[in-house]
């Protein structure tokens, strides 16, 4: 059938989700500490102005626009201006070393960056290394941006184009390797945004992401799209709130004076906010808390739970836009809201084999985890060879490990990388951490394979004591958990770590996930595994 | 950027609807009155019998399978098999006259048509008519479909196909000329699917539809896809109920036995429901009803609420899939629980003047309702002319009248072709129905307009009253009521009726909307208007 000569084809473009958010939300709030309120309408027209600013800057269709700042509504107005416009946006991550930024900007290439002052040193340090011309346009929490967008017309004519378009473009942040290249297209993003509100939406009670809560992000925006979670709260229209640079007590003191019910996060900076004094004195009963990019170690998930936290676990990557599956959310059973959880919608997400073969769903048998999404990127940046192995089989590979349950559910037990492979038995890493950290005293742990002449890899474990712990009683007392888990048949007697090395910090990577790589250079040069 | 040369470019299919429903709810039920139950695992595996039933009887790639039967699992294996085969499903209305039964058969010409054996007799009727040899399958409600799909084989090997493949057609039941034909693509179903779930779904509390909730449709399949909700549900993996053949007693023993807490109707079937005095024994405080396809009249609004039903307002057509608004699914506010409502997601919809300019969002100014979504449909099936007016100036055409409150909330007041055009003003028949239909003894009611030389037309009042009502004594009422409206300056002066009629039964079309144009037709036999 020939569509009407005037039919609009609709394509799924980033400018469709902004259509009902600012024209039903006029009085709804954007808060942007520290002296930032936008109303939905206030914030459409600023959106219009910026990409009227880039345009005056010389921005045009298919170039690419880096973003270094915190989470501020500036942040967000780049999530939408820049794809909007046609151009890419760059979301620049800034906690990468100075040689790692450098690489990531000349590979991304981008024809301008927004730079927030307290990135300009860093711009400084490394600008003589830029391998092309680029625009800096630096920027301030309240000045600079202001006067740079504040004067632009507030009518901006964003275009219609190919849905395929890429809209977006970051750094994975692997421990090996250079950064590789993501980006995502704006049908993916649109796609992703309907895909995360259905998942982590349609829920009864107050479960979920719904209209009635107020978001705030604790992870960055840089981050995989702050989780993609901006782009889903503006097109519901709910209040938001964006933090600035992180700071324990001034994001305590947001979710208290905001009334914020949704947020989203790394374990680190949960744990990081639970042990403020602050956050004693805080009522964090209504505050929901979606848990990722880290498992949810046991420790961290009593402590948010006694603190009336809702807290569940959801999983993705950077090269996933980034959902692949969440918990049950309508679950209070501590262990199905720690668990993996269940695909998104269309999502299909497999446990295979190395043939890719599906091993049986019987919550036991353990494979790669591998994903077929309408939002899964398609390719590294100029790196045809890394894409194909991404990509190998038709399916993307996540690196993951775990075993699919009979209901569907999937539980990741480990990065491939990460198992521990002794004496023909595969030991989850996941696992050993589990237990070391339910551990009074530990406050952070790491098992690593090291590797070992006769047996392939022997565990090891390094852990960070509690301030003032007794170091023999805690390693005595790790053992013995690990033993009777051992005993009790639910770990291979091939889990008993060989070595517990105290350490004051466990070396993370730019991300705040545990640097495994790092660690097994640190052992390799503190000790001498037994063999 | 080029994608991996094996990265999987998600196409928007049907098939992948089902992904995740039937591995993660194998427990769940689907439920087919009188006496079917199915797992989700079940459904599936029928889904793929059916396809091979059908593809044994010589159906393939692109041609067209019609359905004429009951809601029932069997109609729900059909929205799955049929178009996952990459074949057209044609949902054939089995309340058209012969006449146009056999026009649309002529006119949409399919290669099979499965036929419940109630509507044998309808085929009889007609056969002779067919323009093109069609397979008929006849099936019973336990009988005869079992038997076709039963021995089957139950792996069918679903192809991947563009997404712009047609998925579906049905035929329009507009009041003037042939029925028309609409259809829609694999694409435009999956986005319809995620859209009505982020419209519907996204809600504190118990409101809208949700992962608990039980399902039972009470608009028939072959109405726009009993509205989308279908696929919708099947999605979301809830229990799913489908009652046969619409019999009031049977419709709320089901509600009550199985548990539903969420439906979709025309008002006139839930006034049947509730006339009923079995709906006096039955609890309905847990049930939630959307109200669409015709406006809802306060006088049901009233009766349903004190049944304890949650009653909300939506609104589309044939033409939009067909979700493009519904009422804040939050609110428990009967006024706002019975608006028009807002837009959902991505939806681009505007209240326009003749000449497609904006009218004032000021709740009073009155224009057509037009919209883009990513699920209109894009033509009229073979009628080029159709198409293009209802596409005029780049918009789809809704033909219905209303206003845009401030706050984007919409509100339809008209039907463009209904409104009483007297005396220089528009008057709204609606408004007119909604008074009359909340005097006491008024069942129903329509406002129609009759050609009037020096007014250009002038309001009648068609009513049906309740038995043993005192007609001069309604008389009176109503027309107080008009005046005491039109005193309080809510209505034009214009809009005093000049003649109530009381009539056995108001004609409707086939698919229980009144028919003013058989209406206006009486009229002119029955009576004089006072010119």
């Amino acid at each position: 059938m020939l569509p009407a000569s005037n039919a609009y084809d609709f394509p799924l473009l980033i400018k469709h989700l902004l259509t009902n958010a600012s024209r039903a939300h006029a009085r709804q709030e954007i808060v942007s500490h520290p002296n930032t309120r936008l109303s939905y309408e206030t914030f459409e027209r600023r959106v219009h102005q910026l990409a009227h600013s880039l345009n005056n800057c010389g921005i045009e269709d298919a170039m690419r626009v880096g973003v270094m700042d915190w989470d501020s509504n500036r942040y967000l107005e780049c999530f939408f201006a820049v794809p909007m416009m046609g151009a890419t946006l760059f979301t620049i991550n800034v906690r990468l070393s100075p040689a790692q930024l450098l690489y990531t900007i000349n590979h991304g290439a981008p024809d301008l960056i927004i730079v927030h002052r307290d990135f300009m040193p860093l711009i400084d340090e490394i600008k003589s290394g830029f391998e092309r011309d680029i625009t800096i346009i630096p920027i301030g929490d309240g000045d600079g941006y202001e006067a740079w967008i504040g004067k632009a017309a507030d009518r901006f004519d964003f275009p219609d184009f190919e849905e395929a378009r890429t809209a977006t473009l970051f750094y994975t942040t692997g421990t090996t390797g250079n950064p590789k290249g993501v980006s995502y297209s704006h049908r993916q993003l649109v796609l992703h945004t309907l895909g995360l509100l259905v998942g982590f939406g349609v829920w009864p009670g107050d479960a979920g992401f719904h209209r009635g809560d107020v978001y705030m992000p604790l992870t960055p925006l840089f981050h995989v799209h702050g989780w993609g979670f901006p782009y889903a709260a503006t097109m519901l229209g709910v209040k938001q709130v964006y933090s600035g640079r992180y700071d324990p007590d001034s994001l305590l003191r947001l979710i208290a004076d905001e009334g914020v019910t949704f947020s989203h996060c790394v374990p680190t900076i949960l744990s990081m906010l639970l042990e403020r004094p602050s956050a004693a004195h805080i009522d964090l009963n209504r505050w929901k808390v979606i848990i990722g990019g880290a498992a949810l170690p046991r420790g961290l998930q009593d402590r948010a739970a006694e603190a009336g936290i809702c807290l569940h676990a959801a999983y993705g990557m950077s090269e996933t836009c980034p959902f692949l599956t969440v918990a049950d959310l309508s679950s209070d059973d501590p262990q199905i809201q720690a668990q993996t959880g269940f695909a998104g919608p269309l999502i299909d997400l497999r446990v295979v084999t190395p043939d890719m073969e599906d091993v049986p769903h019987d919550g036991e048998a353990i494979g790669e985890v591998v994903a077929r999404a309408p939002w899964l990127t398609q390719a590294y940046l100029d790196n045809a060879q890394a894409s194909d192995a991404l990509w190998s089989g038709g399916y993307l590979h996540t690196g993951d490990v775990g075993y699919m349950r009979e209901d569907g559910s999937v539980q990741i037990t480990d990065r491939l990388k990460d198992v521990i492979k002794t004496g023909g038995e595969w030991v989850s890493s996941l696992a050993l951490e589990n237990i070391a950290s339910s551990c009074n005293g530990i406050e952070d742990v790491a098992a690593i394979g090291m590797p070992h002449e006769k047996w392939g890899e022997r565990p090891v474990l390094l852990a960070q004591a509690a301030k003032g712990a007794n170091l023999e009683d805690l390693r005595t007392s790790v053992l013995r958990a690990v033993q009777s888990q051992v005993d009790a048949g639910a770990l291979s007697k091939w889990a008993m770590p060989d070595l517990l090395l105290f350490v004051d910090q466990l070396p993370k990577t730019s991300v705040g996930k545990l640097d495994k790589k790092q660690m097994r250079e640190d052992v390799l040069k503190y000790s001498d595994i037994k063999s």
